[in-house]
């Protein structure tokens, strides 16, 4: 059903765009994201759709900002909890929000656009964990001198080896990895 | 070139295969390495290769065998040498060795057969790393109880989560996971 072409600015349908376009993604990963498909699946005509979104990239970005961000927990939780907290964001954002086909996307640039939409999507989120991590540094809660991007980076990453070693998430895999990140290797 | 038919246990021959196999893995993925294009590859007969491989799982298997194994580290070596080591080895599996589109493909689970002979072949190196791990907690130089599945998920998936935030690892990376992981963040 193709919208009335007199309503450029009706926000349901921009809705209706970035949500076939997020199911797409989920389904088959961002390549099965394009204008022709995200018009089949929405019903929404081509011309519309191109009249709302300059382009792929546009509508790529736009589909990622369906992702609703968690709030961070409060101020006053133990560290680990918190460190408990962004593995588990760490875990939706890949198996709920995005789907393991775009993470496999970005790692083998296979879709510059989307590689380009997610990082801007992913820089935005981190600046934010950023500000969180410099009030707990601030309260005495973490050691100064945490290198951020690579806190972000281990707890990315610890999700993705788990992934690629086991398949899926060990129960408990959080705990290891928690208990490595609070306390080190080093006696 | 086909080999003559009479020489079924020329090693030569299981070598160019498994070449042939290697090179289209880390060009194109996994999905790439099947008997037919192995058999384009190599030039060895499509009959001589089955005759060697019972079927693509094995073939899968004997490539990822061409992977030397770096010699672990001296054992009085300091364990922030040794965690870089470690780094540095994952790095060069994942680039050099597989290729990110290999990597992807597990994530992704698109291709179960290599995913099965992959982690056969992580799960191996392991079992090594553990040996040399438990040798430096006996001697005092870690830290025990620490779960070696999460460290190696963690080293792991620390390059993964590089690559995927920044699309190459930036320079200096692994003194930010390195420290990190020999430190834990709590204060």
């Amino acid at each position: 059903m193709p919208t009335a072409a007199g309503r450029p600015r009706d926000p349901s349908v921009d809705k209706r765009i970035s949500r076939a376009a997020l199911l797409l993604l989920r389904e088959n990963g961002p390549q099965a994201v394009h204008i022709d498909a995200v018009a089949a699946r929405s019903g929404v005509a081509r011309t519309t759709i191109y009249r709302r979104f300059r382009d792929r990239s546009a509508l790529l970005t736009a589909t990622l900002e369906l992702f609703v961000d968690a709030p961070f927990p409060a101020a006053d939780l133990p560290v680990e909890d918190k460190l408990r907290w962004v593995l588990d964001q760490v875990r939706e954002l890949v198996e709920e929000q995005l789907g393991r086909g775009a993470i496999a996307a970005v790692l083998a640039d296979s879709d510059p656009a989307f590689s380009t939409a997610l990082r801007a999507r992913l820089r935005r989120r981190l600046e934010a964990l950023q500000v969180q991590i410099d009030a707990d540094v601030a309260s005495g809660r973490l050691r100064d001198g945490i290198d951020v991007e690579s806190l972000a980076g281990v707890a990315f990453g610890a999700y993705l080896g788990e992934a690629l070693r086991h398949g899926r998430v060990r129960p408990g895999w959080a705990d290891g990895v928690a208990d490595l990140l609070l306390r080190g290797i080093s006696t």
